[in-house]
């Protein structure tokens, strides 16, 4: 193989120059921000964890995780979700703490493959996690929170799609029990968003027509409240109508906390079935093909790390809040000073940058100009290029 | 070898629990507002580079460097510091933007074989490049900024140690030309911090005893401006004597900020010779046996990546200073509300609770308490504590 150049990077992963920096930087204060007023706390965990702790227990494929070895040959990740790391963190040196507990975060994460296929090997997730609660309740107030979260970054218009795997889970158990390979192939389907497929696939599946029909019928399973009543309809097992039930019971809440409005029911929505147990959601901002916002509840992991409780919670996906917002952002104008002297002039000069670092609470920058002498371009609206900066106003000190 | 346990992690890295994961945000959020108002921008880079474009450019001893292999075979390393990355970005994606560039980051870096030491294998670093600008007044700049940045932190009482490569090599040259095992023993005993091991070196080497007494002499070299008097009477070497000169206008500027209280001139001091080019400097705080800031200027780097510029910069070790400041806080009182509710009063609960986030820009939290019975524990001073957090107050619909 051929040796990088020294300008490159490795495949997938950014540099984020000033002004993108900066905005990533406001969208986490502001989405940290939210997160506390909800009482979250944040925790943060290392970028390194052992391949058999962490590692197997996070839902990213084996094959995504970036592997290395220690030096006493142990095999460590990096993380590839903060969900994993946060479980193990709960279950050791949290473990004396009453549930609930009301965790957030705010790191990059990172997954080996996507570079191939032009996505992120690194990126930002913001994100809480509400372990030891079980109740609607809960599943609704981090729903809320998603809400709270997107509207605080600026993200708008955008809709949560909810849905809960139970549903799926019950309605193919009572459909197509012992028909795995049929049951997989619709999952693909419908987590490819691929309907038309999914009606091709069931007419090739030799079914009695009335079960062909209830199951194209969950294609019609999205929007308000509505879609629970419908749905209770379509199916009798019990599995599908708890989930049901219970989706009834977070929208109430959602209600509750004046939020609906932003909150579609989607009974096709398919999310990691080995991961999630309980309600998952998904947000999407206007415009955008992919989610910037993923979450669901996931009662079995924390068992994985010895201390057994239910949890639920979200990832917002910054870096693509960031793509979102910028589309919409103004061109700001400069709020940069610069305070040019003369040797003769230092101390001056430097006391005045001082002060108005102090009182203005903006950029202040300093140049000596040993004769007094520096370019400047005069620009539209009163403000001054000089050495490729724009600032608000110069202030010399050359006499 | 045996397999980690389910909690463990990693040798050498951290969990961060809520508390001090939020005095490490508070740090960084004050130390990157004072970079921000003297004008430095923040950059933001992967965590992953090519080891043979960062890799090897970066300051770092190989060794020390955690490595790991992309798809296609090529050696990547997590990031050892930024500063080599920054040269990266500089020669590339900023290599339009006219000099000077003041460019900020807070970032994670990681150094493999610390984890031994029972030193951090991952840590946090704040800091700047001043790129493009050779004067002792851009030297200067970066210590006084160095100086605000601790101040703003909180990190008092602390002294900056100011010395410069030139003048230990100048000196060296003169007085041990083609010595060179002589000249690595005595820099390992300076840098090192064993002076009585470089007397006793001293001793052994056969010098006359007119140069012994010139190397001795050096460990008096520390202190405030008059060490710039006295060490140019030690060496007419003209490299030593440039080094000295710089240093003295570098001290002027220092005056000029009024920071020079805060500076010590210390000639023993020895930084990465194969790395820095002219004044180094290291920050310590009372109490702490290890720099809380170390940095200088190195004008060889960014010639490695196709933009030769002289560079100045410096990084703080922000938690280490989280170490300083956490000896130091007073515990907090909590400013915490609980809102406690029956299902009836559901929505009344829920939509107070989001005017107390706006009102009060403080932690807010929810608990449904279906017959409106839940334990509670009075503390001393009016707070109460409800499932292990301490509440400022309660706030019950429960009727």
């Amino acid at each position: 193989m051929s040796k990088p150049k020294v300008f490159e990077k490795p495949t997938g992963v950014k540099d984020y120059l000033p002004e993108a920096a900066a905005k990533l930087r406001s969208i986490e204060f502001k989405l940290m921000q939210c997160l506390e007023r909800w009482g979250y706390r944040e925790i943060i965990t290392p970028t390194l964890e052992y391949y058999d702790t962490v590692g197997v227990a996070s839902s990213t494929e084996d094959k995504k995780l970036f592997k290395l070895l220690d030096r006493n040959g142990t095999t460590l990740v990096m993380r590839s979700d903060m969900t994993a790391p946060i479980a193990r963190v709960v279950s050791s040196l949290l473990r004396e703490h009453a549930f609930p507990l009301r965790l957030s975060y705010h790191a990059n994460v990172f997954r080996a493959i996507e570079a191939e296929a032009g996505r992120d090997a690194e990126f930002f997730q913001t994100g809480v996690e509400l372990v030891g609660d079980a109740s609607s309740e809960s599943d609704a107030e981090v729903i809320a929170l998603a809400v709270a979260c997107l509207q605080a970054a600026g993200v708008k218009p955008f809709k949560i799609a909810l849905g809960h795997v139970g549903f799926l889970n019950g309605l193919f158990q009572e459909t197509l029990r012992d028909r795995t390979d049929a049951q997989t192939q619709l999952k693909g389907c419908l987590l490819n968003r691929d309907y038309v497929g999914y009606r091709e696939a069931l007419k090739t599946m030799g079914l009695p027509a009335a079960v062909r029909e209830e199951l194209e019928g969950i294609l019609r399973l999205r929007g308000g409240q509505e879609i629970c009543r419908q749905a209770r309809q379509l199916t009798d097992d019990p599995v599908a109508q708890q989930a049901i039930a219970h989706l009834c019971e977070v929208w109430d809440v959602l209600e509750a906390y004046g939020v609906s409005e932003h909150v579609l029911i989607d009974l096709t929505m398919i999310g990691d079935f080995s991961y999630y147990t309980g309600m998952t959601f998904e947000g999407y901002a206007a415009d955008l093909g992919f989610p910037v916002c993923s979450g669901g509840r996931y009662d079995n992991l924390l068992a994985q790390f010895g201390r057994p409780a239910p949890a639920t919670g979200f990832a917002l996906k910054t870096n693509r809040i960031l793509e979102v917002i910028s589309k919409e952002a103004a061109a700001e104008t400069s709020n940069r000073v610069l305070i040019v002297y003369t040797a003769d002039n230092r101390q001056q000069a430097l006391s005045r940058a001082g002060e108005l670092r102090m009182e203005r609470q903006a950029p202040v920058e300093t140049l000596l100009a040993p004769d007094g002498q520096y370019e400047k371009e005069q620009l539209a609206g009163g403000s001054v290029r000089v050495r490729g900066i724009e600032y608000q106003s110069v202030i010399e000190f050359v006499n």
